[in-house]
């Protein structure tokens, strides 16, 4: 099933399931369901049988040019982003590879919409993006071993890690540079886990203005999804609605020689296969 | 003023004014205040009068004894803090001295109350202490100069920016060691900030069962809530609730020869000139 967050206009955010022409809107057919998506993921045992026989016998309610459809999870709790984790992009970075995961966080008031603008922020010129699949936590946890994370993956999205390079690099510290706003866009749903056969053998791409940069396969993560998930739940409960980058491949702008840093106008996509597709337009920061 | 939020046996978390003897129930009193300090916070233009008209006129409803003070806010939207931002906390890490500020984020979950316990955690053996003065936002903004810094700074706290050293140091990124559940410790209310003359002046101190570890002056950080401020909004939208610590002085446990970890049963009591003090107890993470 695909789970979108998604407003019409003038009214407030609310949850559907994306069919192939537009959106189920899951309060209209079922008026006690839950209007927020890290709501709905806590109480998904007793809704997903019910969605899916909606979904397999409605047809859509609204089409999707009459919706914008926002961040799957408009305000996840936690967004964590694992560095240096494709064996090109370490190569490109100059980095060494780490000897164990390393983790940043992005704020959660960096999330953007799947198609909203992108900011190139007034204090840097170094914008770049990052083709990331994200994973979305299903269940409240904590010491998850790698046999069992999967039961704790709700679903699957495409994201952009966007990085403002000079920020990200001029201290040791990630974080900020990681962090400014409109720079975790995702989506454009949340694919549930038992709709991705293999979450590791997904091709993964990203384009800007039309222009293959990313071209990769999640079977060549150095650390996979579980992992990931056994290694953050040895620190911290993890719960419904956090969203976990799980890295990115070569081909970022910061790689080339000279750089190429993202302008305004330009367009980013980030297509992984079974999942779908993000588009974000660079747009400059309002003065 | 002196804002908390409390609970009582069986009943939802509440905000209230602390005073000598005890907490005013703001709800009890104005029963269209908010319960959630976030709102409360967002909403002070128009409770700030009721609430000192209150807490000068009536005595308290509840004493300490008969309540649980929890964390002010009880689950920020960002926990920002800054690394190595006194000179003698600097000299003893033997890092360099940052040519700018350093920033790294503190999970939302790793939030506890200003007397509860801390966790040691199963997989580290390196828990340490950091006494720091905190500040939360009030307003949601972005580039704010460092001249109005002030305006968006609700109020004050103690706080403990526990670290697990191991964690924190085998990669580059802070963020992981700093984010443990129960790592987060602030307290024991948010001191507004018209009631702290100079929030650049006052002594800080850390304590260890009873013996005095850490002794300095929020005068000595290298960039001072005003600075730190401008320098975030940069970057960030910051908004009601936000939390941010701001570095701790020298003293920290991995600065002695040989470094002295923390153990089950100790305690430790972090206290600021004009705020109070918070205390919290280290508990081996349950099995």
């Amino acid at each position: 099933m695909k789970l979108v967050t998604f407003s019409t206009a003038g009214n407030a955010p609310t949850v559907g399931v994306a069919l192939d022409d537009g959106v189920l809107d899951i309060v209209r057919h079922l008026g006690a369901a839950p209007r927020d998506m890290k709501a709905l993921i806590a109480a998904w045992p007793a809704w997903r049988e019910r969605l899916a026989s909606l979904a397999a016998t409605q047809p859509a309610d609204i089409a999707f040019d009459a919706l914008t459809l926002l961040a799957p999870v408009p305000r996840p709790g936690k967004i964590l982003g694992i560095g240096l984790n494709y064996a090109d992009h370490v190569e490109e970075s100059g980095m060494a590879r780490p000897a164990e995961q390393q983790w940043f966080a992005k704020m959660p008031t960096s999330v953007a919409g799947p198609f909203a603008c992108v900011e190139l922020p007034r204090v840097s010129e170094q914008l770049d993006y990052e083709a990331e699949l994200a994973f979305v936590i299903g269940q409240r946890c904590r010491h998850v071993p790698r046999e069992r994370a999967h039961e704790v993956i709700f679903g699957y999205c495409a994201a952009n890690d966007v990085s403002v390079r000079d920020w990200q690099l001029r201290t040791s510290q990630f974080t900020i540079g990681k962090s400014f706003d409109t720079h975790a866009p995702f989506g454009p749903w949340i694919v549930t886990a038992d709709a991705i056969a293999d979450p590791h053998a997904l091709g993964i791409r990203c384009f800007v203005n039309g222009e293959k940069r990313q071209d990769s396969n999640t079977s060549q993560l150095i650390y996979d999804c579980y992992a990931q998930v056994e290694h953050l739940s040895k620190v911290m409960t993890l719960e419904p609605g956090d969203v976990i980058f799980t890295g990115t491949p070569g081909g970022v702008g910061i790689g080339m020689k000279p750089p190429r840093w993202l302008r305004a106008g330009d367009r980013m996509k980030v297509e992984i296969d079974g999942i779908g597709a993000i588009e974000n337009v660079v747009q400059a920061e309002s003065a």
